[in-house]
């Protein structure tokens, strides 16, 4: 006879309430940054795999390879290439560290600037992983109101004036400015022009997450923040799950040496998964352009797919504007609707989508969902709105009309 | 004209010194978990790699795979059998996470169960980064003694004697029982009894990390200490650094739900990555057992052949014993030496190794040096040591012969 050993009598205080069992995908899963599956580049990923393991495999044996803790050299160097190309920055690859996807980088940049109190600007509405974040350092979080155009310079310029007034030297403004999370704008550069600006006059750092900054159907964006910095005050980061696959987890950040040499003292893991860094560094000289340009073909034509679907389930009751580019749609829901009750009820109808209130601190929060389009085949995407219309129906009274048929 | 930006100005206080640019890894390097390379299966990996991506690639597009938070589902299942071939453990694979390395499974399991001031057993001599791990989140470390059969069962039932009298239920005895870091020693089975009864006569939890345990000559090791807990009091882990490469990046843990629970809650890095995870659940079930079997029979050799050479060049003025397994020896030098001062002087000449300061709280620590054996060939081993015996006699006089020379 024994007893059990409960570690809830170990666990420190404070931690967050335990997880439950993974049951599984629902059927219609419009949550997560997860990709289309269809398109990850498995034939071209296996030649190199098969390549470079032939010919490095060895050095799998070392730590980092023999690269040291900021990662495979090869991919920092063609990085460095990259962030000139699509984002006009110039980076070399000792200003790049590899992490373990661009969450790693996230958390060794709050964990490098963020002390219990402090100050970070951010837009109103955000990804969902940054407030819990932010919480967990015990910072100071001062939103900033977005509108079709991203982040609004004069509502950060009345906050750093604020705070300034106050006493208050933020820590930093963290931005997504291109293909916003979960608005999907693009900061226009006269608005980048003027961030920078500011930031400068305020004398704050600026944390630039361009993890979603390739996938715009144009091809076309303004240069990164971290372009337009003469001064070192950007600290950039980036992923590969977007543009690959988020599986592979590989992130980076791009960073001035009085930052970089700060993240390295708090990066204590050995380094990030190699065979992803040495078979990454392998395939995209050879195939990042094209892929980039059919991910985005395909990634359009699902966001046209998920509009259409909206459009004829939910017609003018719904508000949203096409985003330039990106993985997610934001969508006003019919007046009325809360939508923390139609999450949790689409969730028990095996509908999965964000509710506003964890991507926003704008008032109107709990009007907005956040529908992720990627990862579902199209057939699922028509068929879940469809469904999804169905429920907020049911709950709701709207809308009233789905699909020409009276609900 | 403008100034550079300092992010000294906004870091927080209380970070670890800035690092410094990595140089490259010196001609003799006896430091670092660094595997031998030419042991990396790097045909039968690629032949896994090829495999997996063309049957399951696609499923990269999905963050964790299909197999949720705990990691890919094929590769929990062939540890669940390894757990109980190798360790006796009886662990389903619904108990076992993987994680970036059993470095990211420490780090987790410390923030769950340690506050500031919280207590933690732990072997007096020890891996080098548990020392700074544990200041990191405040704990009281309580040191144990350690002999030639690993922690010492009356000097662990006096702390835990001596810590209930003043009030103090430490969280939890952290152990690295199978060839302990850096003793090399196996704790035997009467041991590995006795420390189970005590853990349960003082209600505190185990800590049990394997990281090296498949690296036993011999094959032949006691069971784990997780098999022997009827109360699911141990929390284990492992790695598949030491055994196939450790710049994979895969660790794991298995612990009852009650710590699961917790320790998924924590763990907000949207998954480990899934790409080696492929490779290794493909690879190991037809090669594990074989590969494991070459690679001690050629770590053995190299071990002595590092033996060879300290015997060589330092004669009876050094003492070890030969350890039953592992990748590092861990040598007592002769009277008069500080490891401190010799390992700074043997950097500049290129040759790298631990310091017991780094590794040890026992008393003598500074008479310790740690050598990691796996990763320099034999050439260079013995070169390796046959200058630090130069180095070391011209700083301290001893040896005073070296190579049948006088020095």
């Amino acid at each position: 006879m024994h007893m059990t050993f409960d570690f809830s009598s170990v666990a420190r205080a404070g931690l967050p309430a335990p997880a439950q069992r993974f049951g599984g995908h629902p059927p219609y899963n419009f949550v997560g940054g997860n990709n289309a599956e269809e398109m990850v580049p498995v034939d071209a990923l296996r030649a190199a795999a098969d390549r470079v393991l032939a010919r490095e495999g060895a050095s799998l044996g070392m730590y980092n390879l023999h690269s040291g803790p900021q990662g495979h050299l090869p991919l920092r160097e063609w990085l460095s290439g990259k962030l000139k190309r699509y984002a006009g920055m110039d980076c070399p690859a000792d200003d790049i560290m590899l992490t373990s996807g661009s969450l790693q980088a996230m958390d060794l940049i709050n964990e490098v600037l963020l002390a219990p109190g402090d100050t970070v600007l951010i837009e109103a509405a955000n990804y969902g992983g940054v407030f819990p974040r932010l919480a967990r350092r015990q910072a100071t979080v001062v939103p900033i109101a977005v509108d079709g155009e991203g982040m609004r310079m004069d509502a950060l310029e009345d906050a750093l004036k604020r705070l300034a007034a106050n006493g208050v030297r933020p820590k930093c403004i963290y931005t997504i400015p291109t293909v916003q999370n979960p608005t999907g704008t693009i900061l226009p550069l006269d608005r980048r022009e003027r961030m920078m600006e500011l930031a400068r006059e305020y004398d704050t750092a600026v944390f630039e997450d361009e993890c979603y900054a390739d996938l715009v159907w144009s091809g076309e964006r303004p240069p990164a923040l971290a372009a337009m910095d003469p001064d070192g005050r950007v600290v950039h980061i980036g992923t590969f799950s977007k543009t690959i696959a988020p599986a592979l987890r590989v992130g980076y950040i791009a960073a001035p040496w009085s930052m970089m040499s700060r993240i390295l003292s708090v990066k204590h893991d050995a380094g990030s998964g190699a065979l992803e860094q040495m078979v990454l560094a392998e395939y995209l000289p050879d195939h990042f352009d094209a892929h980039l340009m059919a991910m985005n073909a395909h990634l359009e034509d699902k966001l046209d797919n998920l509009i259409a679907a909206l459009d004829e389930n939910f017609g003018t009751s719904v508000h949203y504007t096409k985003p330039p580019g990106g993985i997610f749609l934001w969508v006003r829901m019919p007046d009325g609707v809360d939508t923390d009750r139609l999450t949790a009820v689409a969730g028990q109808a095996g509908i999965a989508v964000n509710p506003g209130s964890e991507w926003s601190l704008e008032d109107d929060r709990t009007r907005w969902i956040r529908i992720c389009f990627a990862n579902p085949p199209k057939d699922a995407i028509t068929e879940g709105v469809a469904k999804l219309a169905e429920v907020c129906h049911a709950e709701f009274g709207v809308p009233e009309v789905s699909a020409n048929r009276r609900l």
